[in-house]
């Protein structure tokens, strides 16, 4: 992953800041476009940057998706808000049965941001976007007054193109299918809440920032039949299942010991009393698939590349008391909680 | 426009607010989406807004936009940011030669944003869609701290398709070209001045906030040869002909006499020593076309009803000492200016 400038933090210092005339429609906004951030992102389409653009035709029905990232801090253990952008525009895409194929990012920086963090970010933006063979096409600056933003905030929309015939969703769900967790789940959570408040860890949580679109792919290859997919980032894989159960009417049987997590998410959540299903994602999602095809979902995950901890967390079971229970030690089932916000705001 | 409950800034009293939870992946995130969001934007696609939306093939290539609006202040005399969001991306797509059809619409809010605020802009988005016959198909709504945005910022991408066969722009000008403005110029920036200064004039300059795709559509049917075609948001109609002259490699030349300009636009304009020429607009385009279509352009634009100003204000010569040049009164002569920034940030 040499390709990311960002995935450790990266202490900043420059002398080139942004302005506000960055953000108008004069000269320096001309040439910070054409000079700083169309060279870096290094898409043929993006020349025509700030308007609209023409795109070739798409092989499937369009698919859309957008989502604005608000992430603190910017540069984080595995990653930066560049890349998580990206990513997570990928991401929204692939588990709904689309291939991404173009992104949209809009900027808006605030007065006083370093030029070689934007620079960063942009290349990380970049290295995200080559590796998972989308072009960022179109774009828009803004720049607000000192105060009135947060360093910098990125909004991405993708288009993909759909692959599947007919969209993947809980309402597909049924009683006896398996549900998979692609890989260890928290890692992300905990990346942000070390880097945000400068806690040390030895090893250091990262983040799972990265692309499921491999995994995807590898799955639909595989021929196994998916029931739902979903990338679990706010609210964890508690908000996939608690959307899961409330839309399929079903409950989402959840086995504790069998959900991976990684021994650092472990330490750190039995330090902070933290709850690794709570805690968001950037890489790892839940996957729905019947019981006779989970073998084969496995062996496809972990030979994807992207995901070799794959791991079946639970089943989906006729309606009981609640959406989704948790099965402790002992056969003791509790209802899962399913939370008024999030314990950590502005993961991504 | 009555559809419109903004088009006169409204004082706000509200008891609810936003919350960093609305922000987060939990209940109240879904209340606010399902109970608040969703209803007033009115869109039966956007029922799965938060996610990726299937839609309907394209009749055309994909044409693609996006912008963010950190408009200042937010309601302002003929419009508020949620109007300016979707007629901003409308109007990209239209001057673009595409039909817009979806739109997707992130939001980044700061807590302790009033909801009837949150409820008046999205009834605005609503209202603009609906008039202009797009739908917000796909959305995100993010809640950061107070102090870390100014109220909220949208940004909006969208999605039309392809109507014109080669791409409009200012490669195809060429000398004789006859170049005109759909309307009166600097209303947008004189309207936001005046609401953020406090200032009262009389009458108020009101925003030229709107759709450019029926003045676009009447063009098209009438078979109007075009050139190019741009609205003059950022950098005012200055910015496109600046534009125009270094693509094209020839001199814009415009008469100050013929550029149209309304009565308390001229006056406040006086008053401040602005010239409208740099001054945003939000529903007002340039539109450069051989001298021969020049009579069937006018009449096209006067018929569509949202133009009826429309007026010649120059052409396109040999490129001479610079790229935009103004005639004043007895034939004076001078290069315009080509500013660093604008003298107004966060018009948009």
């Amino acid at each position: 992953m040499s390709a990311f400038p960002n995935d450790c933090p990266i202490p900043l210092a420059s002398d080139e800041f942004v302005t506000l005339a960055h953000g108008e429609g004069g000269r320096a906004a001309r040439r910070l476009i054409e000079e700083r951030i169309i060279p870096r992102l290094g898409s043929p389409l993006a020349l025509q940057m700030g308007d609209s653009v023409e795109l070739p035709p798409l092989s499937g029905p369009p698919m859309m998706t957008t989502d604005s990232y608000v992430v603190s801090p910017l540069f984080f253990p595995g990653g930066d808000i560049g890349k998580l952008a990206i990513f997570g525009t990928i991401n929204d895409l692939a588990v709904a049965g689309a291939r991404p194929r173009w992104i949209s990012l809009a900027m808006i920086i605030e007065e006083g941001f370093a030029l070689i963090a934007l620079e960063q970010i942009l290349q990380s933006i970049s290295a995200a976007a080559n590796l998972a063979d989308v072009q960022v096409v179109t774009g828009d600056t803004k720049v607000v007054p000192r105060g009135a933003a947060d360093g910098i905030f990125l909004t991405t929309t993708g288009l993909g193109e759909q692959i599947d015939p007919a969209p993947l969703g809980p309402q597909r769900l049924k009683v006896g299918d398996v549900i998979i967790a692609s890989g260890p789940i928290g890692k992300h959570g905990v990346a942000i809440l070390a880097a945000r408040e400068n806690l040390r860890f030895d090893p250091m949580p990262k983040s799972d920032c990265g692309s499921l679109w491999p995994a995807v792919e590898a799955l639909r290859l595989s021929g196994s039949q998916i029931c739902a997919m979903r990338d679990a980032t706010r609210g964890g894989a508690a908000a996939v299942l608690q959307e899961w159960g409330a839309a399929s009417q079903l409950t989402m049987e959840i086995e504790e010991a069998a959900i991976p997590v990684s021994p650092e998410v472990r330490g750190v959540c039995e330090l902070l009393g933290l709850d690794p299903l709570h805690l968001p994602n950037e890489g790892t999602m839940l996957v729905a698939v019947p019981e006779v095809g989970v073998d084969q979902a496995l062996a496809a995950l972990r030979g994807s590349g992207r995901s070799p901890d794959a791991a079946v967390i639970g089943r989906v079971a006729a309606r009981r008391s609640a959406a989704v229970v948790i099965r402790r030690g002992r056969g003791m089932e509790i209802p899962l909680d399913d939370p008024q916000g999030a314990p950590l705001p502005r993961i991504c």
